[in-house]
């Protein structure tokens, strides 16, 4: 068979991956694909570097839009990133009948409507493994290895950055500056981590996977989405203390209400292998109604890890070509023409989501202070599950400033509740002169 | 599209969870396949419970050989068991055109080249994802999700009736023989557990993972197998000391020299996310060059996880039923047309094996017992990577019998060696006088 033909659209970190590992395992990959796979040009603004990377016996041009409408190429791989000029690429290479792989999250979470819908009608396959979770096959897994299950929820570390900031803070007990200025100096954060530490790349993850586990579309403007900024050392050991782990989590979760899309950071049972999942490694967990708890763990990012999921994208594609449209899978693992009789589940606002709590809150170390709050829980009827109250001299370290009266720390894990009837409770308990300082309110989950 | 046609044989627990999931889930699994899945005819030589379980609109019959040459049908599901009347009628499927998915491990481990050669001709799909780690997709991602990688080794706890057993032994702190009649109490082991514990369902199942690795045949017949009915709990303390779990391992591990093909107890190191996996579930770690170290979790066994797989495999071959052979996944990821130059690696024999070590000698107290130990450890180019010595009264609990004089525990960890050489040592330390009783040895792999 001849071999496929490929061209490649942004040598960065991840396509000189790419280009390296295809390189490197030539053999082995075309005996498994059937067939050998063949960068035939390489487009990159900075040709020069291309050039470096490649060799010569690849063609590097410098206009990406020279690319997408040739004859003699059969796939686009998109590595440049962003909505921008990749959107248009992409689009282009669709409608000039050219299977597309692509690593683009963002891309896909805000403009994934379109593009799969463009792909479907021209009968060509937009392969994203390398968008979720680097080198972890998630999309392969979920999409085709799960395929039986009626999908309860998904929920993942997929975030790099951000997991081994908080390991990082765990293990040393280090503030979030200290740590986020290790990781840039690393390579682990990037010089501006606003997408990584405000949540957004995570939230764009598992828009995705919300996408393919429920059959809804993208929908990342109806994520909720808060960052690890704000978190607090102490808040991680009080954590440990009860049993948990802090991690930044992505959920997806189905219930009869609608589907819950969300990005945060969460409490986990420690005794969870999730929570053992440390530095810039990443863990999905899926729950399915057949198949129960899976957990599909590896590197998140990467030039190679993510190559890989690029690569593996590659060889389906390969064995793909010149079969019918009907015989792929569908890019969000539905059939557009197989529509329920009802509509998708809607993506349920953040109030009315349900899911329990860990509240912190410093209080004056006087008689009632405990009373008042609980009682404020329940008339709301939420019910306390465990409660920590640690003494002034040993929460001292925390303190900022001066304590001018005893001071405690109350700690309370609640059961589940929506979350608009946990906030205008805290609002009440925040209000109460006994409480100095803003309550930490933090989301567990016990993923079981 | 036409709904494809199955023929079960064999609606034992597997057989019925398929049906029942097929069944619950049929909504979405025909929305995600792009058609429908109709069970169409049932065989089971118990056609009264059969009937039972599937209701009046499926047809019942007792006779399996009746189903796979039917024209109606267009997949067997061979859920029979057994290396017998299952290959005869896997064989006879093929023969008559038809595509195949079981979850024969056994079968598959000690017939694969046969049947997958007989698929290969008839252009058919022999899929298996449920005869390995149960709903885990594990064989997909290893043979789609990582096709980009030169696996270096794989490595997995695949049993889960032997972990479930060795994870009581350590929390309780009992004895093998005990767990095992508690298993076999709570439906975790079989009346007769042979082909658990003594490592041989583990053996088929690392059998046929090594060769979607590496690309060599089938060889359960080359596969080392030791099981877990020699271990002892002192064994189990001692390496949580050390900082080790002690795990029932498939092995398989690409050499300079060949192949690496193994199940044995094994220590690993407790901070691996692969020793947390406790009870009956099953985990399997993949090491590729690019993608590095990935691992999927899972329940490796009962009614509606194996049905997970089952149905996975058959809705791959729902999509590509009608495209060219030349579309398909190989069966064992490599086409068979596109050998390399060189043959397959051999599979080494298990004195070439390279590992590292834990032993444990039960030694007379007395002084320069260590030193003659370690120097024919030191003669044999086997160096020490830890000791640990304990008293003989912390030995007490532990010893059986009378001590008729004061003894103590040696425990030894070494580097890697060769195992044939670090045989030769051990029987050496054996012939010692001072050496009382026979020496434990348990392998031990870093998985880094």
């Amino acid at each position: 068979m001849t071999n496929i033909r490929i061209g490649l659209l942004g040598i960065g970190t991840v396509g000189a991956g790419t280009f390296q590992v295809l390189k490197r395992n030539q053999q082995e990959i075309s005996r498994r694909a059937g067939r050998g796979i063949d960068i035939a040009v390489v487009a990159d603004l900075n040709a020069e570097r291309a050039r470096q990377i490649v060799g010569d016996d690849v063609e590097v041009v410098s206009d990406a839009r020279s690319v997408v409408a040739r004859p003699d190429i059969d796939v686009v791989i998109e590595l440049i990133g962003g909505y921008g000029i990749a959107r248009e690429l992409v689009l282009a290479a669709i409608e000039s009948g050219k299977h597309v792989v692509t690593a683009n999250k963002a891309l896909l979470a805000v403009h994934g409507t379109e593009i799969f819908a463009a792909a479907a009608r021209k009968g060509v396959i937009v392969a994203y493994e390398a968008a979720v979770a680097g080198g972890i096959p998630i999309v392969k897994a979920l999409r085709e290895g799960l395929v039986a299950n009626r999908v309860q929820w998904v929920a993942g570390i997929i975030n790099g950055t951000t997991n081994f900031i908080l390991s990082e803070m765990r293990d040393k007990g280090l503030d979030f500056q200290a740590v986020l200025k290790q990781a840039q100096q690393l390579g682990y954060a990037e010089a501006d981590p606003t997408f990584d530490i405000e949540g957004i790349d995570a939230a764009h993850k598992i828009t995705l996977l919300s996408a393919i586990a429920f059959g809804i579309p993208v929908q990342f403007d109806k994520a909720y989405v808060e960052g690890i900024t704000a978190l607090h050392r102490p808040d991680i050991r009080y954590a440990e203390q009860l049993g948990y782990r802090i991690k930044l989590l992505g959920v997806a979760k189905r219930t009869e209400r609608g589907v819950e899309l969300r990005v945060h950071p969460t409490l986990i049972p420690a005794k969870r292998l999730i929570a053992s999942v440390e530095g810039a490694m990443n863990a999905v967990v899926v729950k399915g109604d057949a198949v129960g708890t899976t957990l599909y763990y590896g590197q998140g990012a990467g030039a190679e890890p993510t190559a890989s999921a690029v690569i593996a994208d590659l060889v389906d594609i390969a064995r793909l070509q010149g079969a019918d449209a009907s015989h792929q899978v569908p890019a969000l693992a539905y059939h557009h023409d197989c529509q329920p009789a009802e509509a998708p589940p809607p993506v349920l606002p953040m109030e009315d989501v349900v899911t329990s709590y860990y509240l912190r809150a410093r209080v004056a170390d006087q008689a009632g202070v405990l009373a008042t709050i609980t009682s404020l829980l329940a008339d709301a009827g939420i019910s306390v599950d465990a409660l920590l109250q640690r003494e002034a001299d040993e929460v001292t370290d925390f303190s900022e400033g001066q304590a001018s009266q005893p001071q405690t720390d109350l700690i309370i894990l609640t059961h589940e509740t929506r979350e608009g009837t946990f906030n205008a409770a805290l609002e009440k308990i925040q209000q109460l002169p006994s409480v100095l300082g803003s309550i930490v309110r933090i989301r567990k989950e016990e993923l079981d």
